[in-house]
């Protein structure tokens, strides 16, 4: 072993990262060593502080270390519109690609009865009750089209008809631009079954 | 913006890393808060440890935190042969891939007189006066093929030849199954010019 223990132990804990091997691992570990010790101080720093203190936000359950999220802080957004994604990065990635005004909703997972995440571990009943006290006037659905995320989705669909809420849900099908051969058959398959009329 | 200031601060901080663009930083960021606070703070405290410890080997220069490295610090291998590598990285290399037994000296670079990098800046003078000593038998090069690790297998070559120690260079040319097409052209060239007699 020509690794000193400290050299190692860098090495093995860069592996939590996801998409980092072994190989990448040892690269990293040079270069930083080598050329960067204020980029690996700031990086330890920043992975202390947001490891101890992010939480989440308590209206709409996105990664934050305040009690409210910068989207819910903002008075600038619409509180009567909830699009509800399945994890914290689905937030951001419509954050960037489109002009969405509304507030999220996180749900952290999707509804699979079978591995005991019913509607109280999505935090359903507190979604629930924002829904009868009037607060939201129109859902976004913007859950995945698996077995999982339809289930979600139905059930979302239940609570929003019996509070009187509109509801819709962002179109699923090949991408823009997708030659049909690359797309994977779930989605290929999902856009044909959901073919509409075409004028 | 809709990512807090201690997760912005985290996903910048990683960006660092050599590899890490954008959008791996934003997956990094999440797996770690969504599912791994422990390997954040492991990475955390392995990062700030070997930031602030790891400096280099007195014999060898590689990277390590105490006084002499692993390999040096170990009476198992022969201190009478010194590989000659340009980085750390190499020394696990050649670890890894072969069973050399004996000790490195890590160059820290090439000779590169116009970039202010002479024989002192590398550390060459304590090498030589080892050879004089006559503590070292034989030099292995496995510096660089290009112009400036020709130009120190140069430097090395003459003080070898002045304190009367072997000296041997590792082999450069086409890799083991590489299609010709594949190869970049200066390798190719190498090998072109450093073909030997086929019997
Ligand atoms: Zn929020
Ligand atoms: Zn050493």
């Amino acid at each position: 072993m020509a690794y000193s223990p400290a050299v190692q132990e860098l090495m093995e804990s860069l592996r939590c990262l996801p998409g980092v091997g072994p190989k990448s691992a040892q690269r990293m570990t040079f270069a930083l060593l080598q050329h960067d010790r204020s980029g690996a101080g700031r990086l330890a720093r920043a992975l202390q502080t947001a490891a101890e203190s992010v939480g989440e936000c308590r209206l709409c359950r996105n990664l934050t270390e305040a009690d409210l999220c910068p989207l819910c802080a903002s008075g600038r957004r619409d509180p009567g519109v909830l699009c509800v994604v399945e994890n914290p990065s689905d937030v951001q990635a419509l954050e960037d690609a489109t002009d969405y005004g509304g507030l999220y909703f996180v749900l952290k997972g999707r509804l699979s009865p079978l591995d005991g995440i019913g509607p109280g571990e999505l935090g359903l009943e507190g979604l629930e009750a924002r829904l009868v006290a009037g607060e939201i006037r129109e859902i976004i659905l913007a859950v995945s089209p698996t077995v999982e995320g339809e289930a979600t989705a139905q059930y979302l669909a239940g609570m929003a008809a019996e509070a009187g809420v509109e509801i819709a849900r962002i179109a699923h099908g090949v991408p823009l631009g997708g030659d049909l051969d690359y797309v994977d058959a779930g989605t290929l398959s999902h856009a044909f079954a959901g073919r509409s009329q075409y004028r």
